[in-house]
């Protein structure tokens, strides 16, 4: 089933709105999550929704945050999320990023007591619209990740993006989870009965594995480069890093904090922006051009198969997107059906297509469903 | 065969003096490659002493530069190499980024036209001296790293260097290659006759491979994380990203670019520096004591091996650095008798162990030696 992006944005917007979030906010958070279906990011597009509905029964998140800059500097702002979901005030750390960065060459921005803020790649993207180099990384809610050589979790995916101006319309956008893979991938070899790649995960021990079932059951998942012999610690050093820049620097819970998304006043996840203006020390107009080449030799590389060219970070996500520009944007039937029951439970307005059954026809319990007669 | 810091720093200083850098200058590229012996990180030690020497002979290398600040704002400078090894003008611009982040927050720092500057821990390690965030990029002379899908080198090592300031003389320091692991560790699998782990290497098709002869004859060395499946598209773009910060900023050469160390002015490297005050977020010794936390909840990790607790990036090179102090820095005969060579070919004075027999009883041909009479 597809729909196009202004659907789904619409459909996230009203969900938000019946959670107490008023309209001009629900509409921008909703634009971060439709905006990853439009890129094929979707385990941070709507998909999202079924999560932070599960967050919000158990945990504080205030609907109503009003996110505001408690200090300020001419390249520099902190803001207070208010306990909200960070979408919102990530995308005013980045605006206002921007508009240091214009003028002072350098805007950098810590936000606090925030939550969960959909993909990075969003945010950095905006710098890259104003000609400008985005950095962004946050902490994370859940712990699923130890230091090398440890047998006990520590971080989580602890995501780190970076993008450049380049030609128009095609910035170079990094955006990846400091680990190697997420818990979606070791799923979907367990469903499909196959072993792990090296490097994916460990066992309840610590010790590398290659049996997904290991990892979904107690074990972790790897920093990125896995095993230590493989420079798991690199994957490791770049999660801890992203930690110190979101966490240490904000002043939010940190992710090893006995208290970490249990603290009364909301999730306390912190997030870090930054925003680099190449005329500090070029004109932009060459370093764009620069990175335009850059990329494009890195295009150019002899590929290993040839019906494979090589492609840059940015490059995957804007195929989707010319795809889904056309084509619209998927949904599986399992999260079409539960978004419906979502948009029930709290009376918002439904704008996807209309369920072919309806719902009292079937339960939902810990995410599975049984079908049955209502 | 082991000295005390002071003699590796001076025998370097000899030898750079006697290739025509003014004293203060050698001193400095000296200290740097001293600091990397002392810290155990041999490969950016005295050792770059035989590459520098190669380097020297066949590529046009300033001795005489003069850096200098060419375009400068409250946060940022540019600065000109002048066609000179990188140690010099790496420490102004660390320098001036520190100087720039104490009173404004933050300094940016981008430097074109150098040449190699040892290891990059060194000049993160200064921001935290001044408690302040370090981070330090540089492209490299090397290439020898395709993009994920390729079968042609684009890349180098490519390295990266976060370091935050946390206990006093305990900063969390991470100084790392883009790679997976350097040619070294490639080279000593062959000697010893052995197989690499998984995510070393490729062969010269691009494919992935666990034969270390493979890489080194014709093949290539990984980026972070190794093949596709296992993310090695993230070492790829973070690579990608060091080069964006270090030489497209800078106006440096493009790796990429066919001239590439080949320049008529020099080997025109560029790198990249930043300093970031914590303060303006939160008071500085809030933020030291969160991070000084954050890693002492990492280092408290229940370990895999309960012989080897856990670490944090830094930690490593500490030990080193305490085992050092007291029992010297370590050299091989074959690194000390080359080293004699070069003193004695280049008239710089000795002042490491006498050799305990005369060096024309043997020969040295492409870094190889044959022992005989004279």
């Amino acid at each position: 089933m597809r729909h196009d992006f202004e659907t789904h944005r619409r459909q996230a917007a009203n969900i938000f709105r019946a959670w107490g979030m008023p309209a001009e906010k629900a509409e921008k958070s909703a634009g971060v999550l439709a905006w990853a279906d439009l890129h094929g990011l979707e385990s941070h597009g709507i998909a999202l929704l079924v999560e932070y509905n599960e967050r919000r029964l158990t945990r504080p998140i205030n609907f109503q945050s009003k996110p505001a800059i408690v200090q300020e500097t001419p390249v520099s702002a902190l803001i207070d999320g208010d306990g909200g979901l960070g979408h919102e005030p990530a995308i005013s750390a980045m605006e206002t990023a921007i508009a240091k960065a214009t003028p002072a060459g350098v805007g950098v921005v810590s936000v606090r007591n925030s939550g969960h803020f959909g993909a990075l790649g969003y945010f950095t993207t905006m710098a890259t619209d104003h000609e400008l180099i985005g950095i962004a990384a946050t902490s994370v809610f859940g712990v699923r990740v130890p230091p090398t050589g440890g047998a006990a979790a520590r971080f989580g995916t602890d995501p780190w993006s970076f993008a450049a101006p380049a030609e128009p319309g095609r910035p170079f956008v990094l955006d990846m989870a400091t680990t190697t893979v997420a818990s979606g991938k070791v799923r979907n070899k367990i469903v499909e009965g196959q072993l792990m790649p090296p490097g994916w995960g460990m066992d309840g021990k610590g010790v590398p594995t290659l049996d997904p079932k290991a990892v979904m059951e107690g074990g972790f998942l790897s920093p990125l480069g896995g095993a230590a012999e493989s420079a798991g610690y690199k994957g490791y050093g770049l999660a801890a890093m992203v930690n110190i820049l979101a966490s240490c620097l904000s002043g939010s819970t940190l992710i090893t904090d006995p208290n970490h998304s249990k603290q009364p006043w909301g999730l306390d996840v912190g997030h870090f922006f930054m925003a680099i203006n190449p005329a500090l020390f070029r004109p932009i107009a060459d370093f764009r051009a620069d990175v335009a080449r850059f990329c494009d030799d890195l295009r150019a590389t002899p590929p290993v198969d040839p019906l494979e060219p090589v492609q840059v970070a940015g490059d995957p996500e804007r195929r989707v997107r010319a795809e889904r520009e056309k084509t619209g944007l998927p949904i599986g039937p399992g999260l079409h059906r539960r978004l419906y029951q979502i948009a029930q439970e709290s009376g918002a307005d439904w704008v996807l297509s209309p369920l072919d059954f309806t719902v009292d026809s079937f339960q939902f319990t810990d995410g599975k469903e049984t079908r049955g007669k209502a």
